[in-house]
C-alpha cells in the first residue's frame, strides 16, 4: 500500500497553467513564479508525506487520552506537530509583523490540502489555532495582539473556538455561559462548552480559548453575546503562561472520527477571561474565525477524498481479481480490478470531483486574495457569497467520494487496517462542524444571495456567460465544455428566478429549497472549473511542444464531468421547485405527521 | 430518546391494503388475515424492541473478544439469541420437517427488518445460519438434513458461509483452499477463510461452516469448486457434537461496525468436512445461499435506514432551536427543529424512501412466495431479476438516508452517544458484503436481463404500463404518480434499448453503465410501489369511513417521492449513454492514466 503523495502536478497546473497567479496584479504576485511554488510546495509535500501521513492511523487507533485531566494526544503527534511549527508553516499566510511569512491564501489552502489528506486531526490543532489568529488579528487591542500572536503564529499557542453548548449549536442566541465583570477590568467566565475541538492536548505550552459568553443584562438573543480569551494558563508579566485558569476538561468524547484530535467538554469555572473587541459584538467578532474555517473545513472534504482516491486507484492497480473483457487468458488467473469498466467509472466519479474541486477552492481562495490585497470588493463579494458553497458542497461530495473509494476495496474497505474507514470517519465530520451544511444552505439562500441587493450572484452569472460567450467559436470547447455548462447556468437562473419571486412571499419556500439550491451552483462551479481548465488544456494540447498526458487526462476527466455529473443541476432545479409543496402544507403542530405508527 | 418501535401499521398497510395477500389463492394465505399479522407482528415487535434494540449500542461498544481463541460476544448477546431461538423466530419460513413453522417469506422479511433494524450485529447470526439451513435444506443428503437442520432450524447451531480468501473474493476462481477425499468418504479441508461472518462465538453449542474448496485435479476457475459442511464440532454417532475439528480463529477483524458479530480469519487445517451437493457444483449450491442474503441485506439497509429516520424524527419534535419562520416570539426561546423546512426536507427523503424501499421489499418476497409455493415461474423470475437491484439499491440508498439522519443530530449525531455514529456504520456493510453492489449492477446487467431471453424484464415492463394504463383515468392519480411513473419508464425504456444495441458489440459498455441501470431501475420500482400505495389510499381517503392522516400521508410522502426522486431516473439514463465513451477509451495497460502526478 503506497501512501499519500501530494498531487504537485495539478497544484502547479491550476496555479500556473489555469489562474496565472504571477500575472496577477497583486503585491507580491510576480514573484509566485513555478520555481517559487516548486520549491515551496516540494516542502510542504514532504511534511505531509513523511511526517503527518505515517501517524494518521495510529492517530485514529490509540486516539487522545485522558488521565485525570490531563490529556495527551496519540504516539507521534507531539513530534510532527514541532516539525510543521519549527518549519513556520502555521504562519504561512500571517502578519509578518507577528512573525507570519505573509504569503497569500492561494499557497496556504494548498498547503492545508496537503496537510488535510495527510492527517486531518492533527492538522486541525494548526487550523483552530489560525482561526482564532485571524480572530485576535482583526479584533484584538495591539496590547492584545502582542501578547498572543507571536505564539499562536507559530503554533508554540494552540487556540479554540468555544460556542456550543449542551443545548445550543446552530442557535447560540440560546447560550448560557455567563462572563461577570470584575474590578480590574476582566472578567469571570462560567459555563459548560461541548464539543471544542483540540480543547486540551500536549501540544503545546498554552491554549488560547476564544469563548462566547454572556454579561448579564445585555440584549436577548445572539445580539447579547460577547467574546473573551480565556488562556489556559494567565500570562504573568512578562507574557509567560504562570498561573493554571480554572478550566477543567469534563471528558473527550468518544466520536466517529478524528480520534487524533481531542473534541473536548470544557468546565468554565469563574475562569478569567479577557474581552475581545466590542461587548455584545461577539458573534461578529467570531464570524472572522468561521468564515475562514469554513474554507478550511471544505478543504478537509476534498483532502479526504483525494487521498482516499489516491488508496482507491493504488488498489485497483495492484488488486487482480476477475479477466478483463475480452481476455481468452487463463481463468485461473487474474488482472488488476482497474479493468474492469464499473472499477474505473467508480475512479472518474472521484478524479473528476477532486481536480475539479481543488480548482474551485484555489479559486476561491485567490479572489480572497485580490479582496484583502486589492482591496477588490467584487472578488470579496464573490468570496463570500461562494464560502457556504465550497464548504457545503466539497464537504457532501467529499463525504461521498470517500465512500466510492472505499467500496472498491470490497471487504478490505470495511476493515480498519488499510485505513479506508477511517478516511470515511473522519471526513463524516467535515459536514457537521462550522455549521452544519444545511445550515450553509440557509446562509448562502437567505443571506449571501440577497446581499448587496444579489449583486454577487448577478455578477457571478455575467462572468460565466462571459466565459461561455468568449469561446464559443472553439469548436472543441463548444460540444463537450460550454453547451452543458450553458445548460447548468440555465439552471441556476431559473432556480434564481423561482427562489426570488417565490421566497420573499413565503421564506419557507427558500428555505426548503435551499440545500438544492447549494447543491446546484456547487455542481455548476465544478463545471465552470472544469470548462476553463479544459480551454488550458485544449491549447497545451494543440501545441505540440507542451502536449502530454496530464492534458490529455485533464480533458478526458473534465468531459466526464460535464456528461455525467453536472446534468445533476437540472434535477436540483426540479426539486426545489417542488419541494416546498410537499414539505410546508404540513402545519407545524402536526409533529406526527412523520410517523409511521400514527394510532 | 425514544427506542426502536417497529412500524407496525405501515406493514399492516403493505400486507393486506396494498398486497392483499389473503386474498392471494397460494397454499395458507387466506389464513393469514388482519388477526393473524396482528398477533405474529406484536411478537415479533416485543422481541425487537425488548430484547435487541436496548443491547444494540453495547454490543457496538464491547465488540467481541477474542481470548486465546476463545470467543465471546457482547454482554445481553447470549441471552437475547436465547430469547428468539425459544420464540421459534429463527425458523418462521422453515420446513416443519425440520421444526419449522412454514411460514411465507412476506413475513420473515417484515420480521428481517423488524430484528436487524433493532439489532443488525446479532440479527446477522441468525441470518447466515438460515441461509446454510436453505442451502443443505436444498442440496444436502437425506441423512445431513436430518442431521443438521433440525438444529439449525432452532439456531441451537448456527451457520457461516465461508468463500473469501485473502487473495480472492469477488473471484473465486481463485480460490486455494483445498479438501482431499480420505478412505471414509469424507475430506480433509485446509486453507484459509477470511470476512467470516458469525465465524466462531458463544451464542450456540456447535457453529456449521459451510465452506467452498477445491478437489486437486479439479477444472480451473470457478467450474473446479466444491462445497463442503465443515462442522466446529464433529457429531458422535448420536449426532451430539463432540470431537473439536481442526478450526481455529486467526483473529476477529477490527471493523468500521457490526461490532456485535464475530468476523473472523477461519484457519481449516485438515478440518473434516463432508461433501454438500455435488463435486464442483460449490459454487451453484453457494448460491442458494447467497440469493437469500441477498434479499435479507437489503432488507438490512432499509432497515437501518429506518432506524435512524426513527432516531431522527424523535430528535427533530424534541431538539429546539431556533424559530419558526414568522415567528415573533420572544428569541431566548425556540422551536422544535422541526419546524425547519431543511429538516423537513431530509426527513421526507428519508421517509418516502423507508416506506417505499419497505414495499418494494414485501413485494419481492411475495413474488418469491409465489414462485415457491404456486411453481409461478413468472413471479420467480421477476424476484430473481430484481433480487440485485433490491440488495444493492436499499442498501446504497439505505446507507445515504442514515447519513441524513445522522445529519439532523448535527455535532450530536458525529459522537457515540446517541447511535448515530453506529447506525451509518453499521449500515455500511450491507454495501459491501454478499456481493458488492457493483457486482450486484453486473449481475442484473450481464445475466438477469438476458435470462430467458429478456423475457423478465420485459414482463416487469408490461406489468407496469399495465398499470399506468388501466388507471389513467384516475385523475387523482395521473397527475402526481402516474405522469412521473411514464416518464420514468420511458428512461427504464431507453435505457435498456442502448444497453442492447451497444452492450452486444462491445460488453464493457453495458458494463460501464450497470450501476446507473440498476439505480434507474430501483429508482422506478420504488415510484412503481408508490403510485400502487397511492392507488391504495386515494381510495381509502375517498371513502370517508376509512379516511385518517394515515392514509393522507402515504399520498403526501408519495407525491414527495414522485417529484423529488423519481426524476434522477432521467440522469441515469444520461450516464449510462456517457460512461463509457471516457472510461473505456483508455487502454488498460495506461495505469497511469487516473494519477494527478503522472510525470
Amino acid at each position: 500500500m503506497t501512501s499519500y503523495i501530494a498531487p504537485l502536478r495539478d497544484y502547479h497546473f491550476i496555479l500556473h497553467d489555469f489562474l496565472k497567479i504571477s500575472e496577477e496584479n497583486l503585491p507580491g504576485f510576480s514573484e509566485f513564479d513555478k520555481e517559487f511554488t516548486k520549491s515551496l510546495l516540494i516542502e510542504a509535500a514532504k511534511i505531509g508525506q513523511e511526517e503527518l501521513s505515517p501517524i494518521n492511523q495510529q492517530g485514529d487507533q490509540f486516539g487522545c487520552k485522558n488521565d485525570k485531566g490531563i490529556i495527551t494526544t496519540p504516539p507521534g503527534f507531539k513530534k510532527a506537530f514541532k516539525k510543521i511549527s519549527e518549519g513556520g508553516w502555521p504562519g504561512l499566510d500571517c502578519d509578518p509583523e507577528y512573525g507570519g511569512q505573509g504569503l497569500p491564501l492561494v499557497f496556504s489552502s494548498v498547503v492545508g490540502e496537503i496537510f488535510s489528506s495527510s492527517n486531518m486531526a492533527l492538522t486541525m490543532y494548526q487550523g483552530l489555532t489560525h482561526g482564532a489568529y485571524s480572530t485576535i488579528h482583526s479584533h484584538g487591542t495591539l496590547e492584545q495582539k502582542k501578547q498572543y500572536l507571536p505564539k499562536m503564529v507559530s503554533c508554540e499557542w494552540t487556540g479554540t473556538m468555544n460556542l456550543t453548548e449542551p443545548h445550543c449549536g446552530t442557535d447560540l442566541g440560546l447560550m448560557r455561559t455567563k462572563a461577570i465583570l470584575q474590578q480590574n477590568q476582566t472578567y469571570r467566565i462560567s459555563g459548560q462548552k461541548i464539543f471544542i475541538s483540540s480543547g486540551d492536548h500536549d501540544l503545546a505550552e498554552n491554549i488560547i480559548h476564544l469563548v462566547l459568553a454572556k454579561i448579564p443584562d445585555s440584549a436577548e438573543g445572539s445580539r447579547g453575546i460577547s467574546l473573551f480569551i480565556v488562556p489556559k494558563f494567565l500570562l504573568d508579566e512578562h507574557g509567560i503562561p504562570s498561573t493554571k485558569n480554572n478550566i477543567t476538561v469534563g471528558k473527550i468524547e468518544k466520536k466517529m472520527g478524528i480520534n487524533g484530535n481531542a473534541t473536548c467538554v470544557l468546565n468554565y469555572d469563574e475562569a478569567t477571561g479577557y474581552l475581545l473587541g466590542e461587548i455584545n459584538c461577539g458573534l461578529k467578532a467570531m464570524f472572522v474565525m468561521m468564515n475562514e474555517a469554513r474554507l478550511g473545513v471544505g478543504i478537509q472534504g476534498l483532502g479526504q477524498a483525494e487521498a482516499a482516491f489516491q488508496k482507491a486507484l493504488d488498489y485497483a492497480k495492484t488488486r487482480t481479481q476477475g479477466r478483463e473483457v475480452g481476455s481468452s487468458k487463463t481463468p485461473s488467473l487474474a488482472d488488476p480490478i482497474l479493468v474492469h469498466p464499473d472499477i474505473r467509472r467508480s475512479l472518474m466519479d472521484q478524479k473528476s470531483f477532486v481536480e475539479g474541486g481543488r480548482a474551485f477552492s484555489v479559486w476561491i481562495a485567490l479572489h480572497l486574495d485580490k479582496g484583502k490585497l486589492a482591496l477588490d470588493k467584487e472578488s470579496e463579494d464573490l468570496a463570500s457569497l461562494l464560502t457556504p458553497v465550497l464548504k457545503a458542497y466539497l464537504t457532501d461530495m467529499g463525504f461521498d467520494m470517500t465512500v466510492k473509494a472505499q467500496q472498491i476495496f470490497g471487504g478490505h474497505g470495511y476493515i480498519e487496517d488499510l485505513g479506508m474507514s477511517q478516511l470515511c470517519r473522519d471526513a463524516r465530520i467535515a459536514m457537521i462542524y462550522e455549521g452544519a451544511n444545511g445550515i450553509q444552505a440557509i446562509d448562502l439562500v437567505g443571506r449571501k444571495l440577497l446581499a448587496n441587493n444579489g449583486k454577487s450572484i448577478t455578477n457571478l452569472i455575467n462572468i460565466i456567460t462571459d466565459f461561455i460567450g468568449s469561446n464559443i467559436n472553439d469548436n472543441q470547447l463548444k460540444k463537450n465544455f460550454l453547451i452543458p455548462l450553458e445548460l447548468s447556468l440555465t439552471d441556476l437562473k431559473s432556480a434564481l428566478e423561482f427562489l426570488m419571486s417565490n421566497g420573499i412571499k413565503d421564506p419557507n419556500i427558500a428555505l426548503g429549497g435551499a440545500t438544492d439550491f447549494l447543491h446546484l451552483l456547487g455542481n455548476l462551479m465544478l463545471g465552470f472549473m472544469w470548462s476553463q481548465m479544459a480551454k488550458v488544456a485544449y491549447k497545451k494540447t494543440n501545441d505540440s511542444a507542451s502536449a502530454d498526458d496530464f492534458f490529455l487526462n485533464k480533458l478526458k476527466t473534465g468531459a466526464y464531468y460535464m456528461s455525467n455529473h453536472l446534468p445533476m443541476t437540472n434535477l436540483r432545479l426540479k426539486r426545489l421547485r417542488e419541494t416546498s409543496n410537499t414539505i410546508m402544507e404540513i402545519n407545524s403542530n402536526e409533529l406526527h405527521y412523520f410517523d409511521s405508527n400514527p394510532q
